[in-house]
């Protein structure tokens, strides 16, 4: 018999899926293509968890000295994702409903390939629900780092766009009417919210609310328990202590979380992934949405990212199109359908249901690839946007002061008392409006104002530029947040 | 210049992807691995859709005389799909959102290899969204021809069970609980029932309702009449003709129908196909709900084909799981969310959003997919289904005759009286519960019917197999449709 | 006893819910609010078509002779839901999951009140899903006709927009940047395009595709011909024909379809509903949408009518929100999750499920009271919109001629060749931008042109008013469209 | 002027709804009626928390100086929900799109009856989605209450369960077949995991996530500022003080927590509330959806609570219907449906978009509503479920110890080796399958086995109730975790 330290023969490669016709690479969904979280839930990367989550498994029994170390070794080596064809594992997954037991049927070949006594301990004591469900959960973990980077990187390019433009006026739009003065610091502080939030959430479950599902065929854990007691020999002492150990050291050996109990039908985690994906999705949507709204050629407010092509018209040299927004929006429109589905399927009856468990992978992987895409493509729009204060600036004039009727009465309230002066700044803003003149100057002909405001306080009092409120504090309210976030990363 | 009917010599494939390990093919989702859907829904299949989209454009503009013919044959022949890299498509088509505008780059390119006055002819007047749209209306139609073929072969089979087993009794279970007799005849004429609702509305789609898209950059057709005004010189009144004829050219070209106006943002046809796809999938869903109600262990009425290896578990031989059902379920959880993307997404603002529109690819394109291996495994499932009737006998026989208490109730009420038979009934069933006997022999010591209603006439009144109601005249009525549906296909 | 026309003294109403505050009525829901909708999908209403399900049930029993006329009578005049509370049935729904057992009960102590042999043919051999799914397809069937009514007068006032703006040039945008120029016109006849779709689909279902629930217990009329053979003493032959003539004279005696067979489990007409009032959500939503994005300060194209106090802001005179519109927006987001849920409910197993059924109740008549109060509310803003023809000729006139970008291209093809058309035009565009001037002007200083294209043909050529392509065709065919779905009502 | 403490005069109640036809108690949504959580969701207590919002707002605003403290009490003595009338307010809410217009004037007028001077301080400063979406959070806080109390009953019971059937065996099922042992006592604890998961995420939502809305028209603070500079006459740095201050004492004076900024439109509080309900939908759906199936006639192994006529059937006594299983799994049809269109609605563009906001709050309700139903039934079921012990024993039985093949290839491994032990009982299980006889006698005659196992050793290996793993430790585990979670509770 070899040592533990011998090189492992592996397993040729099996030969690749003989239709490349059938596999998609994005054609559909831009928004993903080239995105790291694409590769991270590739079927390749699917199918590399799965074999992880076999190999963990051998490792974690022979630790725990259930499984012969040299066959977890052989196994380990064996698993991986290259030398499979994941086409014919899909077509084989076929019988079963689901791709482990085909993947188990061929691990064993390739392991035993090297070493038949190691096959008999590939997948011992397990089910079908603990590789792919633990699987998914690596893929999860390892997707969520990357849209982590990406969420953090679109943070950071807007806490720099909310410091720089923290004094930038801009119109203020409520129902797609200027309502009152705001700033653009302020606006990109409140798309910095929703970030922070979304990061925030993700944050925790990638830290605690992925965990490795460990069950075995109903949750008893009957199968794991079995071999410790009848063919490894333990007590039962020693077997309620392997109860207990070994989905710790299986939580340990795969850096994922370890559960209370099995959740084979208790889809929390599922749900709370779901949750800070769909959070992701809209809190990236809404600042596409009012990237979309301030590029239109009539406000133009800001531009996107002009780098090479992107978003040009050969021949329309004028239009220089939101397509970055464009793609991050179209994910905000998926991910709610893709979340309710998976709520559908929460609903699990039974040890494992028929079809609701089956309905869960193709969403959640899609959910994931697609959050990954939109905080890609968004670091990339908030790294880059342009921002046009002077198009701000006259924008904000357009309603030629009537933005800050509020501010006039309330500022005239303790001269005039509040309900003549609201009395007074309606009929001034009528005016104004329809004799197209400024506010200001409608209300220094006023009679009733006549030795208490002079024209120039009128003006400022009509200055949209100097209504703006709280939004400094605001804007440095949520700044410290970042900081407070994630304090080492900055000076 | 060479002839019309010159061989044209055709461009090199261009390099495949270089990233084969983030393609998919189905191994999160197996119940379209190898399906006929799954092959007329692939990027190459969209892909390939697109060149149809961009080469009938330039045969039909070539008939109607503002395309030189050798160019639109040039394109044609350039126009397939094996010779352009999907994904290098995919990852480019990032810079304006949508992949058409690379890909009518490259194929422009493709074709001045060929000819290079043949290239300006490519995509002539067009946009984007007419040959995206275009193409998405010409993978439907493609795939709803399958998915018509495995409903209609599935349809066949459900027929074939209803019919052998037209008068088979089983207990009607209603909130899972015995309720009355029905037959099996009557529950397959029931799935047969949802497929034919299905398989009607999908085929009114796929015949009158997947138009071609043309609209030109905003719907209005400009480009396409400027082309014939400019280029080709039409005079006012020939462009007004070619406006009414083009589009229609162009659906009979393809095999599509002719919209009345461009629908680049009334998604009208979207709706009318995620409709007839998700109630494609609550047909298909009910008979696999049904079925793995049926097959548990408890019950045991029916049982799905066992050829091969399929739901068989290698440590558990007494286990046939119902993994066809599984995967016939876990459609109908997936379409809802997917149709409620696309009904979102159908508030399409402006002349074409930036957002919605991208929204709605991948969605429709997994909806197809999903339904289409729905339809596949069901048509496998029913074609192949165990029927079980001793045990529908045996478990109609479980409440001693309880399931008819509703008939005793109306047939004693003639001498009895409504209310006095009803409560008789009610006590009978009480005691024989309590008792565990048979209603029929409790009924039989009841004072009220001696010499009324022998014991014989009780036991037949009893009988739950005489009481199936008109469950044979609605049998014959739902295969009777089934022959008015598809009257050549039957003798 | 009394002769067949009586009067038959009524009960007295219940006392009504003690619970006032428990009442809702529409403040979280204005859209609806007032809304002919509203009243014909309250409690109240759902209360009486349960009624007149049961009423029309026993007249029908009546005609074919197995239930007294009397008794039909007596019933008939007791069915009014001003004699019933509905808050005490729905409290008392709980003990059965469903209303209709309560219901039954109280009604059944009513009719017993007047007449005790009457009350003994309540309900007669029928099952709780009879009369609540007849009783919604009632409410359906009530709610569609409102809605109808608003649609068409959504559509005769967009076509009238449509008319009387079928040249006013205004610009198209897509993904919210100028792109070519378009009408006014064409954008309501977009409008009218999907009002008109949603229209036709709901008409088709209204006419044909809302069924009446007729099967008893377990789908097989067993308990309807039970009474027919012995309590009415039909002989064999005349039960089958019983069995047929049940459901149809049900149908026409409550002015539904009759369906080719129970369909408790077969949910299309459902399906085939939800479908059509979605859609109608996404039409008007669409509709609704374009009204926002065009009454935006910045572009102030349209507004909403501004009577009495809509829209309008005490402090704000020049706000005039599109409140109308905002309410319309509201409900397509809120039907597509609604449909979703119908769908997911619609996998219905068994002969009756215990929880998908009741699923189903709420949302329906959520959708169809929503898709109600958009109708009506969209009618009001299309009939009042003003549209600012000024605002579209200045807006179009921004981008100074790069929206006729793609014309150029085209228009100079003839004489430069295609591609130095197309680099000229690029050039010229860019220096327009830069240098702010009209592209005219930069064109006419093009020494590839001079004498080619002489300065009045520029500017005719960079007109956008006159490259409005086919707008004018297409929205003469939207509006003969219109004029064939409603012959009777144009002159 | 009257001192501070004077009596104030209430305003008389408004004339109640003209239309109690048009409004709904529940009849077509009986999972709530009657339950705490529908009062707590009703229009009055919408209007109630509205009002709430308001007169808190001014309290603060009196207690930070800028608002008369005589004021305040005037206006918190007339914020009385009986005293106006929700009904009108619903129909004057479509003049703004939102009923907080109508109501701040109404409101006005009413606290005018009583002090002129007051009424200029209702709503001072502030907005319409500020009183709204505060009003929505603290009828979320109060449902919230109620659907904590009813999931910690729900918990204590399934707790119970847990505990009393710890090792009553019963056969787990995996995809609606036997698979292996486990025990009643570990379902209901997976059960209880559920509803702790959904309980934790929901009282996390409670105690931090619910924040007071608190920003002006635009979330700038402007207009609570400019009162505080003009009228009250702060300085500039005490405006900045009070900027502060406001919100926190918002949130202190209705028990809300204190937001970062304001959240117009980052809508994560709604996001966290709507997937918390979703997630107790889903975990009292899955004990409700098992509870049936563990109810079917051929099962039987439990049964709802039997009190009063709940599930029974006038003419069957046979049948004991799951009611509040079915009613509890409706509620979880309906959530994902609701969830997802507030997460679509959770792109808010702008500082307030138009439809998006609107269509939140009845989707919302909607959602505590039904939540807080399917809690409170689900205790019903939960502390009257009967579990019927004898019924699993029988059914574990069923497969004649087929249940055990996978412990016996593991127990015979260390004698025969992994292949032949699985080869042996493979072959075993198919002829006791075949033959129906015992796997054990099966075994006891296998040669292979002669002199290894004596027939107890072999029956008590195929005796499925000794082979339920580590459910035991398990159970306690989730029982610790209950203890944990609320200590206080328990002895």
């Amino acid at each position: 018999m070899s040592t533990a330290r011998d090189p492992l023969p592996l397993p040729a490669p099996l030969p690749s899926c003989a239709e490349p016709a059938l596999a998609d690479t994005g054609l559909l969904s831009p928004v993903r293509a080239g995105c790291p979280a694409e590769a991270a839930t590739s079927d390749a990367a699917c199918l590399q968890a799965m074999l992880d989550a076999e190999a963990a498994l051998a490792r974690v029994q022979a630790g725990l000295g259930t499984v012969p170390q040299r066959a977890a070794r052989v196994i380990t080596a064996c698993a991986r994702a290259e030398h499979f064809d994941a086409r014919a594992l899909a077509v084989a997954a076929r019988a079963a409903a689901n791709p482990v037991v085909a993947l188990v049927r061929v691990l064993g070949e390739a392991v035993a390939r090297t070493d038949p006594d190691a096959a008999h301990f590939v997948h011992q004591g397990s089910t079908s629900q603990d590789v792919l469900d633990t699987a998914l959960m690596l893929v999860a973990a390892r997707t969520a780092e990357t849209i982590l980077t990406d969420l953090d990187r679109t943070a950071d390019a807007l806490a720099a766009l909310a410091e720089r433009h923290r004094d930038t006026p801009m119109a203020a739009r409520t129902l797609g009417r200027h309502a009152v003065p705001t700033t653009f610091g302020l606006k990109a502080a409140g798309w910095l919210q929703g970030v922070l939030d979304a990061a925030e959430r993700l944050r925790r479950v990638r830290e605690s609310g992925l965990p490795v599902q460990l069950g075995g065929a109903a949750g008893t854990l009957a199968g794991y328990l079995e071999y410790a007691r009848s063919a490894a020999g333990l007590t039962p002492d020693a077997v309620d202590q392997y109860a207990r150990r070994l989905p710790a050291a299986y939580a340990a050996e795969l850096g994922l979380a370890e559960p209370a109990t099995p959740w084979h039908t208790v889809r929390t985690p599922l749900a709370d992934l779901a949750a800070a994906l769909t959070l992701t999705g809209s809190a990236l949507g809404t600042f596409a949405a009012d990237v979309q709204l301030l590029s239109r050629t009539e406000t133009a407010e800001v531009s996107e990212p002009a780098t090479g092509t992107r978003g040009t018209s050969s021949a329309m040299p004028h239009k220089r199109n939101p397509a970055l927004a464009a793609l991050v929006r179209s994910v905000a429109y998926q991910l709610p359908g893709l979340a309710s589905t998976l709520a559908q399927a929460a609903v699990m009856d039974d040890e494992r249901p028929a079809g609701a468990w089956h309905a869960e992978w193709e969403p959640l992987r899609t959910a994931l690839r697609l959050t990954g895409g939109a905080a890609h493509t968004a670091a990339e729009l908030a790294e880059g946007l342009s921002v046009h204060a002077d198009r701000m600036h006259a924008n904000l004039g357009l309603t030629q002061g009537l933005v800050v009727s509020e501010r006039l009465a309330a500022a005239l309230s303790p001269d005039l008392g509040r309900a003549p002066a609201k009395a007074l700044v309606s009929a001034a803003c009528a005016r104004a409006a329809s004799e197209s003149r400024p506010l200001a100057d409608v209300l220094a002909t006023a009679p009733e104002l006549t030795g208490r405001h002079d024209g120039e306080a009128l003006h400022a009092l009509c200055d949209p530029e100097q209504y703006t409120g709280a939004a400094r504090l605001l804007v440095d309210r949520v700044l410290a947040r970042l900081r407070t976030t994630r304090p080492r990363d900055r000076g």
